[in-house]
């Protein structure tokens, strides 16, 4: 049975939590006072669309209801989560935690509050251990983070709660041991926001030349390792107390300096946002946003092939939502979205990635027969040696697609498969594929007969085919 | 003619530089007194030959040759560029630069200083205008980013000679406008250091959330588009001015907390040193490089095929030193490496790898005919649509191949080629491929003559492959 989610507070961040949802299969119920809410929303839902099934290389659950209600009351009655993303007002955000505890006093309530501490908002609740602190980064739909700030008031049972369904939505639930002004991220964002600031005042660079500055250097290795780990390999074999007594003492001295503030006049104000313009402003909004988000579509999707940082947490969620198809023919083996990196100079899928999409379609097919990872650490496996592809029609990011696969032969150490790639929304065939596979010992790197096991789920796999 | 860089202080940034010059077709000639220099220098050598040819699509210039020198004299007589990566010690920099340039007076001078700014380094200094510093970031052989910081004594021409230098090996300059303490990333880099010893010392954190709060938020963000950028996208349409008016209060009050810097106690450093070794510690120093380079490799090239941020500029890079074939059949399409995110579960290239790789093959083909980027710009192209591919031999992570194509087949709308992929080690044929293509109106999206220009082109080609 799906999950409903209630969404208190719309816009960017708000809109963000209803597309994580949404797409993840919950339906969703949101209550915004503002006239515009309902097509911010939708703005930020277009955006998700596009992008979070990109991550994936299988079909997510099916997208939940989306309805905008009148009152929090309606919105939260019977939500299984409430997610509060109101402004950031003390008193406001009080007043909408009475009205939803009114309603549904067992609620679980998540605050996007990036400002206030969890025992600031729980002040003067009727239901204190039912709130937390659950603060998320734009763009929500596809950053994993999510700190989880609980008080000492909050119940443990209820954090645990959050970080089991946050989880599921394929976010990183951090849990903050304690909770103090700005959480963990906000702290580096501020430090760094500051002396920001003092550079473009002082002069010394341009907002361009800043974010160059950390695109083309810090920004990569944090993207996938963060400050430690990389501090730790500059460190060599020592390791970490190496690096520090090496360059502990080199780093204290710009420590004392340029600690204070630099006042937020509207000189620099306009200074920051001349150069913002000057550096940003030939593109929208919309198109810096399309930009944004395939980057990060495609780093986080290379980080999936190498295993690590957010990759590996999409793949585990991956794992958490793909099925393997029933076994009738024609198998579906393949339902998924074409990713932005799979698409070339000529604005379509790369004739390349055909053959990816049909590969991954043979691998479920290993999976189904039992030739699964598991199969390969046993030292055996599939190899194809001979495929054709016909490429019958172009294929565009974002469009959904399918592979129906049989199996045509499946004796021996022989298994081939005819993969047809299909257009999810018209069903028009795109392009097929014959592809003759052998089964091989990793050992000897020569093919060899599967186990029996194997075997026997081949055979019937092509024994269906031929019955269709 | 190979041009020569010194590298006077090896270690990990000398090494880093030493790999990024050798790669790059240089000679170098290295000073450390150091006896292990030579082992280090190795060690990251091997790193990089691994590393840095999978970022591109085509094979890098030949690599230079490396000599080992016994004095600063020997290493910079003829040296176009000096690199200085001594340890940080005002009084060693200025003994080094005197010995430079007493040598070879002339010599272009670039420190991997991040603690003294270029006006000091030039105190005493026979030909002050020849130095200035060029600031790199780990590692060396992978990260685009170097700070290059004049004084106003350093000579312009010097600083657009090292520019011009620097982009030529795939680095990004940037030129720092006044000469401060730390720089421009170092300042970021110290302030982040600092929140982070807070959290980790007042039990907010240990190092591996704090790392995970990076790389699974905005570390991936500033991976692609630094911090105002992502500010602007996060402003909405009205802008950086509204991003500031919206949150510059806001974000005011913790500017004001936590500004002093935590004591750099024995006891601060076990704890560090104890969190770290429980988050890296099953991995060895080597092992988390391998790791690091991987991610580094993946992120930047799907940045590349974005064709924004870090990808941009090694596409940029790659223009400038692919070169097309010889018109002599057969025709070496492709040489270049296998990168890592080209391998599967298996351990091998994925088979639909190899269909990129024909394809990157016949790209070349599509080139050398004149149907080109700027053909697909007038309306036409051409799209495969036959492909069969033997998978001969498996090819890993790593290894050079190379593709030799034959057009079997170029009248009409017609163009057929045959690609030969070997190992270019020992020329062992790994797979071939059939392709057919056809020759595309952009407009109509269906088969037509191509321009009399490529048709006498292809026709040409298919010719010579005869004649072989």
């Amino acid at each position: 049975m799906s999950k409903t989610a209630a969404i208190i507070g719309g816009g960017v961040i708000g809109g963000g939590w209803a597309a994580r949802f949404l797409l993840n299969g919950w339906d969703v119920q949101v209550f915004d006072p503002d006239p515009d809410a309902k097509r911010k929303i939708d703005e930020v839902l277009a955006n998700a669309r596009r992008a979070l099934p990109m991550l994936y290389d299988c079909a997510l659950p099916e997208e939940g209801s989306l309805r905008f209600c009148g009152s929090i009351a309606e919105a939260v009655a019977d939500a299984d989560w409430v997610q509060e993303s109101v402004s950031e007002r003390l008193a406001l955000k009080h007043k909408v935690f009475a009205e939803i505890q009114a309603e549904n006093p067992g609620a679980l309530i998540g605050s996007s509050t990036s400002g206030f501490m969890p025992s600031q908002l729980q002040e003067g609740a009727a239901e204190p251990g039912r709130i937390m602190v659950t603060h998320p980064f734009n763009p929500v739909y596809l950053m994993p983070l999510i700190e989880v700030v609980p008080s000492p008031a909050t119940s443990a049972d209820a954090v645990a709660q959050a970080c089991e369904m946050l989880t599921s939505l394929g976010l990183y639930p951090l849990k903050v041991r304690k909770e103090i002004d700005a959480h963990i991220a906000d702290r580096f964002l501020e430090a760094v926001w500051r002396e920001a600031l003092w550079l473009v005042k002082d002069g010394i660079a341009t907002t361009e030349e800043i974010d160059n500055a950390i695109r083309y250097g810090f920004g990569l290795r944090w993207g996938q390792m963060g400050l430690f780990e990389t501090y730790r390999v500059a460190g060599g074999e020592a390791g970490m107390r190496h690096f520090m007594a090496q360059f502990g003492p080199a780093l204290e001295w710009p420590w004392t300096k340029l600690m204070d503030v630099p006042d937020f006049t509207d000189e620099l104000v306009d200074m920051i946002a001349e150069q913002s313009d000057a550096q940003s402003g030939h593109l929208s909004i919309r198109e810096l946003e399309r930009k944004r988000d395939g980057n990060l579509v495609a780093m986080i999707r290379a980080l999936r092939q190498q295993g690590n940082a957010a990759g590996r947490l999409v793949n585990e969620h991956q794992r958490a939502v793909a099925r393997l198809p029933e076994p009738d023919a024609p198998l579906v083996t393949q339902d998924r979205v074409v990713p932005v990196d799979w698409t070339d100079i000529n604005g379509h899928m790369n004739e390349g990635r055909y053959g990816q999409l049909f590969s991954d379609a043979a691998e479920v097919v290993m999976a189904m027969v039992g030739a699964d990872e598991e199969y390969v650490t046993r030292g055996m496996s599939y190899f194809t040696v001979e495929t054709t592809v016909k490429y019958l029609a172009e294929t565009h990011a974002g469009e959904r697609v399918i592979v129906e696969t049989e199996v045509t032969e499946g004796a021996g150490k022989k298994l081939r498969c005819f993969h047809t790639m299909k257009r999810e929304s018209d069903g028009e065939t795109m392009a097929t594929c014959d592809q003759l596979m052998v089964h091989v010992s990793l050992e000897t790197r020569r093919s060899c007969l599967p186990t029996e096991d194997v075997a026997a789920k081949v055979a019937g796999l092509a024994a269906s085919s031929k019955e269709t």
